[in-house]
């Protein structure tokens, strides 16, 4: 490249992305055992069925499907998502509240630009997912941890942060968090809510894993409690039906929606339709229920078989018991490096994510995310031992 | 919405977007005749071949393609894609350089975040295509016009303009441009590149029409000239295939594309694979120049016959005679504002784009946009009269 073209964007500085880029293309290796994705398995992808509803949507309405869409959707998923979050979520769906999204990551993005700048405060669990820490952070608004317990999120912690940092907007991910499977307990989701409207801080609910629950009761959203148009919902298909396709939806106060659609605009234009239309399918037809209870006990299956072995894990190695989600988060005690260890678990061929980058400020090497889904039992039998042996020997080093 | 919630950011203080908005709002009502969009003909989308395709690619690799995908895009349509440009733009395609992207929308929304930083200076066409532009001041970036004639960008404005203004990038449309439809001439797609590398400029240089051309012999693209990677090729396969399917590419310096590709994983992750994989398809069966010789004479006629029709406007109404893509641009005597008769023109069933909507600065009130490749004969003939009518009447006021 020419000395004389000029540098990059300033935005970029702080985004150094490569650790994690790293860290899965390793896993991405042919015969690795990979526990560091966040992949639905494979038998959970419907590829027969999408075959069938992908000919069917473009053989019954090919002529819009193909042509330019609107930037608020694909008119017969906007109404038949609006239909589903009623019924299913029993959320109120008013008029220009609800819009599709390329994924879960686009939704985040839109809300991001529409509502900070550089310099803002956004209040983040600790740890968090580390795909929306990089959104924030190309966003170049400071983060500020809230400590957060086995109940998720804790309010008090909240509105301490709220009053020191007149924070802008707070990221949770209520339920089977990423990392740590904690879910929001029902007294803190109304604390949430009310906290939000107390304060004027604006609430980014993401809840891409509510649907993959194992044992309990499915809890009401954040949403549910929000009064005052505080609380945007980021849903998505991706753990359900299909991370390849790229379909999720924000909600949320229609005036902001309306930025995140000018924002789209100039994103993406419009989700492509044939991904909504096919979504919109599943929908309709009422195949989304019968495909989730058909996927749960395989996940719930390798989840309690991961348990079963970090319980024979030496003593010290502590670990989360989620009720859904993807992922149990582990913890070995202070001092221990298994973001270290990490390259030598490499070389006897299993891959995690060292916790270090789910915490907005790092540290913690102690801790590892672990996901089950992607995995077959054997693999988690072999990847696991091996972890086991591992861990014991730096546990007695 | 409550009002202690915080402000929107202020990116979108300058962004209006809803003129545009309202055009295409108006412009979609049933019964109007539209010459306002940039759509592709309604019977040159081949919707019974994509839905053969989709179920064929999703029933031989559909957990690949349903599961996630890598932000550098489906490795068989890295590999087509990359095949298609040498052989067909004999364009280099260096290990990095390739990227495919959610539309060209995200193309260039991804070159920006990668390159400009608020403030910076970048020069466009004048008029140019107004989707860019929006982005381009999302970036909160400052627009230099540079002069064009009926072979497109001049160079000695170009030059002048670099020296004037310092700018980070040139955003130019070489081929049947939007709105324009002019074509950049060979010698000045290599003074661009010159011109690119002594100052120090990058260049976005936006193809998506090339394949449409009804007359005359293709040029070779600016980037072929570009021998110190300055230039960016935005190409699209939105105007050839679908653009409801957003699947295009950026091609340029491999370090600047991995920025794009850390950008775009905070934008969408990846591109919807089952997209990817379905323009693969056209690229890998050799379907996609028999599909375009089949659309090409369809188009031809409908511009020649808006052309004809133009002809017959009343003595002082100028317009463009591009040798492809989708547009004439016309021009009223000064001080006759057809951004005014708009309205009227609606009343009567016609919709159209007023001119001033593409100039970075407004004005240019005379002049107007039409597309001619979303309506049929009949719709020609009839909204042309009306527009005939009405301009007559205009001009006698």
């Amino acid at each position: 490249m020419n000395q004389r073209i000029g540098a990059f964007a300033k935005r970029f500085e702080d985004i150094t992305g490569s650790a994690i880029r790293e860290i899965f293309k390793v896993a991405a290796q042919p015969n690795m055992i990979s526990f560091a994705g966040g992949n639905p398995a494979s038998e959970a992808l419907p590829d027969a069925q999408c075959a069938e509803l992908a000919r069917e949507v473009l053989l019954s309405d090919g002529k819009r499907i193909l042509q330019y869409g609107a930037t608020e959707g694909y008119p017969p998923f906007a109404e038949s998502l609006a239909e589903y979050l009623r019924e299913h979520l029993s959320l109120e769906v008013g008029q220009g509240s609800l819009l599709p999204v390329t994924g879960g990551t686009q939704g985040m993005r839109l809300l991001c630009d529409a509502l900070l700048d550089p310099g803002d405060t956004v209040l983040v669990e600790c740890p968090t997912f580390l795909g929306n820490m990089q959104v924030l952070r190309l966003g170049q608004v400071k983060l500020v941890p809230v400590e957060s317990d086995g109940d998720g999120l804790i309010p008090e912690a909240l509105e301490e942060a709220a009053r020191a940092h007149h924070p802008k907007m707070l990221y949770i991910i209520p339920t089977f968090q990423n990392p740590s499977g904690a879910t929001l307990s029902l007294e803190r989701r109304k604390a949430v809510a009310q906290l939000a409207e107390k304060y004027g801080l604006w609430v980014a609910e993401d809840d891409p894993y509510r649907d993959l629950r194992y044992t309990g009761e499915p809890l009401p959203t954040i949403k549910s409690f929000d009064r005052a148009g505080h609380v945007v919902y980021m849903g998505s298909f991706s753990k359900t039906i299909s991370p390849g396709l790229r379909v999720g939806y924000l909600l949320g106060d229609a005036q902001l929606m309306r930025k995140c659609a000018i924002g789209k605009q100039s994103s993406d234009l419009h989700t492509p339709t044939l991904n909504q239309a096919l979504v919109d399918q599943y929908l309709r037809r009422g195949l989304l229920g019968p495909h989730i209870q058909e996927i749960l006990p395989g996940y719930a299956r390798k989840m309690n078989q991961m348990l079963g072995e970090l319980e024979r894990f030496p003593q010290g190695v502590r670990f989360t018991r989620p009720q859904g989600g993807l992922f149990l988060f582990v913890e070995l005690p202070e001092g221990i490096s298994v973001t270290q260890a990490f390259q030598e678990a490499i070389r006897r061929g299993v891959a995690y994510v060292p916790g270090t980058h789910f915490y907005p400020e790092g540290g913690h090497h102690n801790t590892l995310r672990l996901n089950f889904s992607n995995s077959t039992p054997e693999q988690i039998t072999r990847g696991m031992g091996i972890l086991r042996e591992l861990f014991g020997e730096i546990l007695h080093r």
